[in-house]
């Protein structure tokens, strides 16, 4: 199949299905591509010989060579079109036509149809049911929307046609300008993570901005978003964050909208910048689109308002940015350049009669301080500064510094011709501080991303025919759960448990607990009975000589709970000093669009009550493993808050990455959970474990 | 002295150093005034006898009465300026020459000198440091901005004059209409309070918004605004929130920025709505300004593009409301007028093709749903849509329903003029869907604090007698703290402490002991011992018959620790059976601005690393005492999370009113902590005091 890129560069375009009928969707293709495309136009209808003046054809094999066909025939002929389009040799096709998988069964099956005419035929498929696309380099427009974008080199997907619409009419009065569009439609055949791969390949694309409301294969997306972003920016709203939206969403594409937790982990990630309105989107884009982005963190603000710039700081101190500190050479500077009343120290405070000369020095002194590694402008209009003037000092200064400058030149009208200037030169204006402060914001996030090192999952020397074995075991238990008689399967994974065996006569409990330093934690160990404790089916430090009478007891308040429960023994277990230790939990669940979630939070409450968890999507490496601990805020617990001694985090961060390696190598563990695994200032110990496996999946072979 | 509310209604304005020189800001004044104001213009100058063809007088004394003065004179002369406003009669006075208080201590001085005579003469004065004020309704702009303001029920307060000028271009632009503006400047004699009180009983404002930096007296602050907030909705940006944003703050006005946590606690308790940014400030105040407050939070969302529509219902997930579920009826009756395809749920897609009369009738449907409390419109631009009608449609279905109905008619250019037709009805659109969502909720949230009942603290029977001798007892400390040996403190209050008493030698200690039923704890009690568990100073469980040797074995611990270190006694105290409690924090500090906060939060952790904590200025009320716990992210363990029993609410619930009471019967404890305060099922209990207590503060007087 040609290329995803190819698709926004055809020199020969048909409109099958097109027609000059007042109001239909087919002449509103062919007038919009009539209008502007550098390119040959050429309508198919078997009815007619001309349409607009274009000759017309009756189909794309009788047509001359056609390089992307657009299709806006009803659903019933859609297959028949493709079947046209694929024999023709024609590789790239858009298909408008609504009324498959978002209309019900018979919808589906002709979508199903489609994609397997799409394999055949080793076609590039967008939609069906989409508003079209567009390419601003070779002026096409392929949709039916009532506006042409301008150019500019933000590429955008919207799984919404509507999206489209609504904002490209506000986008052209903003002097937003696009390079390409695309409507997603069902993503039968080409999804997000195509576009995005080839975006992301395209010199001319500054960066992607979407809107979508799920992504299918999440991992999928997760690989080829991280790849991409390692140098271009990619922007998304995804909507349905919340439950309602959620809900909403599923309506609305008739998919699954997937687990909120699983897109956040997800596309942080494969450094994915989220937006979460439109304004957001656009914010950010502007300033992606433009700017270079910034080495540091260090934000210098230079008004002429004393309130706007606090705002200003306000926004900043939100955000992932700080006000950066001036040194002294920028301050002494500062000093002999600005009035006496004026504030040197940042905010620079040029007072309310600046003229734009006072702001060109301030401006250059600043960019020329090694702290500042970008600048934010903001002014109220004065009698005594003129916009335009200011805007080419901000532009002449951006230039030179090749440090990032925004403005918040404040004003309505007054403004309008100075963002006119700065536009051109790809500097945002903002009418809101704070949202210039968004702009920028997002430039430091994508250094951040794009300085990244590659966190390659380690791959730890396990023994995965044991586990393999462990695993087995599932196929003989109620809902297939495996529990603490399973810890062996931690051990086969290096991750460190007590001492201990599950047994199933007192004697050899009791022999088993000579063996074992000191008292021992006895547990009973039955497929029926979850809340051991509840039922007193723990006991703690029991001295060796007290380990058969303990046995019995456990038995008998088994039986006594659940007449019929099947007790599998009582695991015997060395006892471990928790005094000074804490409990963190590891666990993992399977989303159906990312894969494996885990989980890492600290044990009890904080996971229950407080909800403070961390979660990835696996395989993860070393450092998204730490920065699992990190980012929870009873992380402080663990490194020794409070006067305790720091806990063995190393062997937190490394039982995470095996677990994480566990659950990738095999899929059949839907859900998994180590609770406690506590962790020491000399180690970390698996205490529980409880997981269900999928009896149905084959483990994936060794090698 | 004359009404505020009388400032923005003079018939005569004079200019006090009114010129006709080009640049000047006495010149721009009388130009702004003689542009659009309704009455009397009078220019002051002694050198002149006309300018701008309105007769001149050399002073205010001379010239026909005056209503108010606007004073531009050079610094040194304001002084001698407001001398002869006051013994003219005139009663308003608005100063805007600069050169006070935020330059320095001569500043400062000729600032205090201005009090001063506006005292004697009982003059309102604005400023210094002022732009000026406006009034639409008589055309008055007494500023020397550029722009003048539209006509409208928004009366703003700003503390930056540029803040003012920034927002006016914009807003005429946008058509946002204002009543009444003024520019507050260093706030010498009328501060924010003074104008939200004027405006408050002004039926002509329907909104007040404000930017602020700082407000001096918050705590009067908040009794003003409370009062005002039962009738009219007050939305203040109030800047210097982070710490960066503080700093520049008090850089630019010179005054103290307060903390964040007590504006925060005290702006919540007065009923004020915050805005974070210029953006937000007037989204809000559009929907406030303009709309019924809705009686529930049930959002009805209509559309006809589906994506906006999952972006909305993301948003409203977001906020105060909620998407409203419909009843069988509306469904029914949805059901009956749509299209098959449409989505008759909430958010309702009337589909890409749906017309105006297709908006009419579904909004018709929902607005007339008892579960529907307010509705969004949300549409894309299509073929089959007129903006301008549906801005019609919308229009009346709120006027029919009374129920707030915003609109996000998306695009650019395609939505101006339907936004101009809304606006007359004061209905705001919205570009972005999620800012509509933002207008909405903060009618809602105003609806509650309209609805909120008065949470008068409660009067309990203290001794206050005895407390204040217990207060004095700092006089003889450290650093005037109290600690445990003051325990009676707390039960001086009402207070629950366990039975103990502090004793200063062994033999007492033993008798002591014996009174009291079981174990007992020991600590001892030194003002140079803050730490006493760290070294040894606490016992818990002593039996009576070791009570003696354990006395001597802290003291000698004390005087190990620290040789010279003055030992009060130790204190011998009743052992709490702490299985089953939890341990909480009842803190008190003054604010320089809001005076008392009280913080609540549980014990160790939750506080210290967490920061899990609720604050409120004192004294509150029942109300606001229960809105504490139910505020922080634990209060599930005092509700019997995770099998425990429920403690004793109510009991922490009087716990801190006692102290609100406490606090504000004596200002001169500057701090205090009960920690812990044990919650148990059966009750609370105070376990340890520390307070610091300004002995040179003389105890207000009881009745």
């Amino acid at each position: 199949m040609g290329r995803v890129s190819d698709l926004f560069a055809p020199e020969t375009v048909a409109v099958v299905g097109a027609t000059d009928r007042e109001g239909a969707v087919g002449r509103a293709i062919l007038e919009n591509l009539r209008a502007d495309f550098d390119g040959d136009v050429v309508p198919i209808n078997p009815g007619q010989d001309e349409l607009l003046g274009l000759e017309c054809y009756p189909d794309v094999s009788s047509a001359p060579p056609v390089d992307l066909a657009v299709v806006v025939v009803p659903p019933p002929a859609v297959l028949e079109a493709i079947e046209d389009v694929g024999e023709a040799g024609t590789e790239h096709v858009v298909v408008i036509t609504a009324g498959f998988a978002e209309t019900g069964s018979e919808g589906a099956r002709r979508e199903r149809e489609l994609r397997e005419l799409a394999d055949a035929y080793d076609l590039n498929v967008v939609g069906p049911n989409s508003l079209g696309i567009m390419s601003t380099p070779v002026g096409m427009n392929a949709t039916f929307g009532p506006e042409n974008a301008r150019e500019g080199s933000i590429s955008f997907m919207s799984q919404s046609g509507a999206f489209i619409t609504a904002v490209l009419d506000w986008a052209n009065e903003q002097g937003i300008g696009f390079r390409d569009v695309v409507s997603l439609g069902n993503k039968a055949v080409l999804d997000e993570g195509d576009f995005v791969d080839a975006w992301g390949a395209d010199p001319d694309t500054d960066v992607v901005i979407g809107y979508l409301e799920g992504i299918d294969d999440g991992a999928e997306f997760v690989r080829t978003a991280r790849d991409v972003t390692d140098e271009t920016p990619i922007v998304l709203v995804k909507s349905g964050r919340t439950d309602a939206g959620a809900q909403a969403a599923s309506s609305h594409t008739g998919a699954i909208a997937g687990s909120e937790q699983a897109y956040e982990a997800g596309l942080e990630q494969a450094g994915v910048l989220r937006a979460h309105s439109v304004q957001e989107l656009f914010d950010t884009a502007r300033a992606l689109a433009g700017l270079p982005v910034p080495d540091g963190d260090g934000v210098a603000v230079v008004t002429n308002a004393g309130g706007p710039g606090v705002l200003t700081t306000d926004a900043v101190g939100d955000s992932y940015l700080e006000m950066a500190t001036f040194t002294d050479e920028t301050i002494d500077r500062l000093e002999a350049a600005l009035p006496d009343e004026a504030n040197v120290y940042n905010p620079i405070d040029a007072l309310g009669d600046a003229d734009t000369g006072r702001f060109a020095t301030a401006l250059e002194i600043v960019l020329e301080d090694p702290n500042v590694d970008s600048a934010i402008v903001v002014s109220a209009p004065t009698a005594t500064l003129t916009y335009d003037r200011l805007a080419e000092v901000v532009i002449e200064a951006q230039q030179t510094h090749e440090k990032p400058v925004v403005t918040s030149l404040m004003g309505g009208q007054r403004a309008r011709a100075a963002e006119e200037v700065l536009r051109e030169f790809g500097i945002p204006n903002y009418f809101d501080p704070s949202r210039a402060v968004t702009g920028l914001d997002a430039l430091a996030r994508f250094r951040d991303v794009r300085r990244r090192e590659r966190d390659e999952p380690e791959t730890f020397d396990v023994d995965r025919d044991r586990a393999r074995e462990i695993l087995a075991r599932a196929d003989d238990r109620v809902d297939n759960r495996l529990g603490i008689e399973s810890m062996d399967l931690l051990e086969a994974y290096g991750i460190p448990t007590p001492d201990g065996e599950v047994v199933d006569d007192p004697a050899h409990a009791r022999e088993l607990a000579e063996t074992i330093d000191g008292d021992v934690v006895m547990k009973i160990v039955s497929p029926d009975i979850s809340h051991k404790s509840d039922i007193g089916g723990v006991k703690i430090g029991v001295p060796d000589d007290e380990v058969e009478d303990a046995y019995e007891d456990l038995v008998s308040r088994a039986r006594a709970y659940q007449p019929d429960a099947r007790v599998l023994g009582v695991q015997v277990q060395e006892l471990i000093d928790l005094e000074g230790t804490t409990e963190t939990i590891v666990g993992m669940n399977r989303d159906p669009q990312f894969g494996p979630l885990l989980l890492f939070g600290l044990g009890g409450i904080f996971v229950e009550i407080l909800e403070d968890t961390a979660v990835r999507v696996a395989p993860i490496g070393e450092d998204e493993s730490r920065s699992m601990i990190e980012e929870i805020q009873a992380t402080p617990l663990l490194r020794g808050a409070r006067g305790r001694d720091p806990a063995d985090v190393d062997g937190v961060v490394e039982t995470i990455q095996r677990l994480s390696q566990l659950v990738t190598d095999f899929p059949q563990i839907l859900e998994l959970d180590v609770n406690p695994l506590v962790a020491g200032p000399d180690g970390v110990q698996a205490i529980d474990l409880r997981l269900t496996v999928d009896t149905e999946t084959e483990t994936e072979t060794d090698d």
